[in-house]
């Protein structure tokens, strides 16, 4: 087992990955300070290791383990009051710990109700996917989603630790992994241009799910995700870089109503975009775009939006996104492989040149 | 204009007391950092401030305005979804600003939009109650109400400045008024003996809405409250004082649904429990409680739980107070007048001891 740490004062955490850490008896009890425990999971994850995190979490004066239906559309309003519902019913304080244990949209609504419940009460993370494990278990964001815009209506608000199994992958369909891996290259890309060599040169092992493969993967990935976070931790500033991707990416999610596509593979088209408007600015050459296409498409993901979506939909999708400050759109672009920028003053007519050639 | 400061270091703000600050051309549009603007109100009070505050927020190139319907009952989930419909419709970014305007609903529900929204924007309290003018304007404490209990879901989350315009108070039904009232005297009763002597000595004064006397008692509400708010901004052990009566109070609003009785006048007659407590205990003087008993009904406000209502239901509505910690309910009561206290000892037979007796 290796142990990260996000260092960011009083709200410090350690991030254990290795492997079965959800069959050691004491880690994961360890780390919840009360006698009240709430396991929120869904209908997929529940029947693999929901058994498993009970005993992790050991006896406790009263537990509640709330079951959301699996999926993005139910990162909702309607489905955050379902867990204060059972929540309440079940009379948890305000010394109660939420346990998340499922994918990036399991994570996100525990840590927002954990956020909001009597003000706050601890969390703890228990990611079971690989986007989850990599990217938005550690960080403390936390929200759901609006019809109007994913990701609206959130908080900061970070866990107490977070465990982070691998044996897990090992029952994460393909389609799933691959959209995690569009997070892996991410931090490549915007921070660690090593990291993107390394993973050019292991991708076979890494789609065949090599146990030191993909706990390297993770490791690296969390290792620049929790320095990113620990210097920018409410994205003040470069935070943002983080989001490379994502402004075109969450267009996409938007555009389909949430589910059409995983996160990750909107994010995957979102970054050839990125990288493709950073080669039109002369900034990177056109091989590397074509180098990230290939890379992409080998682990199965989109490198090109949904037929049918256009310019004029992008746009007016954009304009909403929440790193719009003042009318001006906040977008994440590369100056060189692994070297990203935050630039406001893309114009609708650059946009334009490149959406319409897509 | 008088000013005071509640210190609670990058999260210090001023609150300003005086009369007329809603027709100053400048004041609260120079605590507006950016060019987008979200009013949010209630339909009894818009038709009397709203005009005022556009004129005092100035031209903004996005104005949008939320009223929402006059009520507790409205300090819900669903309404908090509603202004986040309305300001994602007319696609307000992070730099927005959020300005409550109307009482202790409208500055609680919009204060928690403000967390939320986009995971936090700046928000400004324009009390025009009484209540919201001396308590729930001033800390940062946000929320919306669950049929299970009253502010169970919320955040911390200060204001940039609290403006509160002691002419707003003329306009304020009388039973409003006495329920603030109600308030204001629990400053007195917690930590300040001298004041609850001067409230004794004015009341007549306060009744009649003499401005100096309103302003008065306002501003030492104030002062209180940012002291108690700056030496414990998340509650974490003695700003619990503040909520003297409030655990009883928040049963009798939760057992009528909300909205029968005004908050106020349930925190009168939970006060009053909370004193007759103090007095089972030995602590202070039969004769304290029935001094305090009478200043409230000179008030116009409630001494004694409402008809029907039983020792069972106290203590099971009570046993899901955010402030039960691990099972063992906290109760603040007085030690003496001017000196509050917390404890968690109160057992079952001597809460029903004096829940029957009343």
């Amino acid at each position: 087992m290796h142990t990260l740490h996000v260092e960011l004062g009083e709200r410090s955490y350690p991030i254990y990955i290795g492997r079965d850490l959800l069959r050691d008896p004491r880690l994961i009890a360890s780390h919840i300070p009360g006698s009240q425990v709430v396991l929120v999971s869904n209908d997929t994850v529940a029947p693999l290791y929901l058994d498993r995190l009970r005993e992790a979490v050991g006896e406790r004066r009263l537990l509640t383990e709330v079951i959301l239906p699996d999926g993005e559309r139910y990162k909702s309003l309607q489905q955050l009051e379902y867990i204060f519902d059972r929540i309440l019913a079940d009379r948890h304080s305000r010394s109660t710990t939420l346990v998340a244990l499922g994918g990036g949209v399991i994570g996100d609504i525990t840590g927002f109700a954990a956020a909001c419940y009597q003000r706050g009460v601890e969390f703890l993370q228990v990611p079971t996917t690989l986007l989850a494990q990599v990217d938005s278990s550690v960080g403390g964001k936390t929200a759901v989603n609006h019809t109007l815009g994913k990701n609206m209506i959130g908080a900061f608000h970070q866990p107490r630790a977070v465990f982070i199994d691998i044996n897990t992958l090992h029952s994460l369909p393909a389609r799933e992994f691959a959209a995690g891996l569009a997070e892996v290259v991410k931090y490549g890309l915007i921070c660690d241009a090593p990291f993107y060599q390394w993973l050019q040169d292991n991708m076979a092992r890494l789609l065949a799910r090599e146990e030191a493969a993909l706990a390297e993967a993770v490791e690296r990935s969390c290792a620049n995700k929790a320095r990113v976070v620990a210097d920018d931790e409410r994205e003040a500033g470069m935070r943002a870089i983080l989001n490379l991707g994502h402004t075109f990416g969450h267009a996409i999610e938007t555009a389909q109503g949430y589910g059409e596509w995983l996160h990750g593979e909107a994010i995957a088209a979102g970054m050839v975009l990125a990288l493709q408007l950073s080669a039109q600015r002369g900034w990177i050459a056109g091989e590397e775009v074509a180098a990230l296409e290939e890379l992409l498409s080998g682990m199965g993901l989109p490198v090109a939006p949904p037929e049918g979506m256009h310019a004029d939909q992008f746009i007016d999708l954009m304009s909403r996104d929440k790193k719009v400050l003042d009318g001006r759109l906040r977008l994440v672009l590369l100056q060189e492989i692994g070297q990203a920028c935050i630039v406001d003053d893309a114009g609708e007519d650059e946009l334009r040149a490149l959406l319409e050639r897509v």
